[in-house]
């Protein structure tokens, strides 16, 4: 049975619909939707699956992405599931005998994002686990995907695919920092926090005779401080270290007493 | 027991290994694994795994990736596992308690090629199923990579991971164009040929009257170029649209007799 159209209330922007053309197992359908949900991906189409909808296998596989379960649409026909959208990519192995645009992935998720934000309702399709798309539904969409795999071992199955494309199209528009620390709790040193803990460690070191040759002195104590330096400290992690100086000096007067 | 140390043989850029910590169901090791060998990855080294090596399982389920699980070694800890490495990162969520760089997938693929090519010897590292990394096999890391999610359902496992992270490493050196035409067997329609169709068509649509309005017609015959330019004509596609074109005025001639 056809879902409602709910195809009105998608906002401009919205994620692309997945839209599964007669899949066959449930567990598969289910690990597709896990797949697609850890990236915000809910709008799921099934062309005539095989075994029928809604099926109990899949709800199991989904591992609590049950809303992407529940909402999904069943349509008798590819043409029928696409019919709402404007941009839909296929896909699907490199078609060797039709002429089509072929996207990576990344290239593919820009292009998902591009169109969404001009409005456009997008889709990604993806085919039956044993033969995937075939040429009357490729024909149906605006380009195809191929993810470049290993030429000695291309194994990807529809739920690793889906995995694939969704996380593209996530981190078209995610923020997270490409590299950050961890907590921020702990504040940063200040450069005269560490300006305490080098001379605290070079006082010591000229004090025990580490520093004693004069001409090599300035490197080794540039050395010390990049190490320092490199290691981005945190306020707690300086007064750690000078803590560990201290303990390491009482130790050897303690030996020496 | 530990296998055969071949560190030596690895060539200087080499994938990163993939390091799975106490992994618990050889299911979820031979996912991994068919993840891994999907990207290139090959070099599988497993700490402490619970249901012991050789597993059938894992195997069954590595999909054909037998090699990779041939030649998979075991070890006691992960001090042991990561010994021959100098550059490794650690798959986890965003440690609250720990002050860590953590990279995104993207960054982190980068910098394991950028280590690589460098000499450096690499690795992932991911916790078991259950639980993760523990702190103490975190910090024996060069950095955490997390994998960003949808905030209301981040469920990614093992295989999923590794399928991802595996996935940007390949895409950072591969050479695949970001767009392409599917098949370059049929040669791209030279500009001349495209002019042979714009006058074949403009020729008859001139004959037919439906260019007649003077002024109207620069633009519709602008129109029209541009709706067969975009669509990068291949010289069979003109053919067959001169085909096309002719067989419609034949029809119209046909039936006027």
């Amino acid at each position: 049975m056809a879902g409602t159209d709910r195809s009105r209330e998608l906002p401009a922007a919205a994620a692309p619909a997945v839209i599964l053309v007669a899949p066959q197992l449930g567990e598969n359908i289910g690990s597709a939707v896990r797949a697609m949900f850890n990236f915000g991906l809910t709008d799921l189409r099934l062309v005539a699956p095989r075994d029928g909808w809604p099926n109990d296998a899949a709800r199991a596989n989904a591992s609590g992405a049950d809303t992407v379960i529940d909402d999904a649409r069943v349509y008798g026909d590819v043409e029928s599931a696409l019919a709402d959208l404007t941009f839909v990519v296929a896909a699907t192995a490199r078609p060797r005998d039709m002429r089509t645009l072929v996207l990576t992935p990344a290239t593919a998720a820009t292009r998902l994002r591009t169109a969404a934000a001009a409005g456009e309702r997008c889709g990604m399709m993806l085919g039956r686990e044993s033969t995937g798309l075939d040429n009357d539904s490729v024909v149906l969409a605006d380009a195809v995907v191929t993810v470049p795999t290993n030429p000695g071992f291309a194994s990807l199955n529809l739920a690793m695919t889906v995995l694939l494309l969704a996380h593209q199209w996530f981190i078209v528009a995610d923020d997270t920092p490409a590299e950050d620390l961890s907590e921020r709790a702990s504040r940063t040193a200040s450069k005269a926090e560490l300006q305490g803990l080098f001379q605290h460690l070079e006082g010591e070191l000229d004090a025990c005779g580490f520093l004693r040759v004069a001409e090599k002195r300035p490197s080794m104590v540039r050395n010390l401080r990049n190490i320092f330096q490199r290691a981005r400290l945190s306020e707690q992690e300086v007064r750690t270290l000078r803590g560990v100086i201290a303990g390491l000096v009482e130790h050897g007067r303690r030996r020496r007493d």
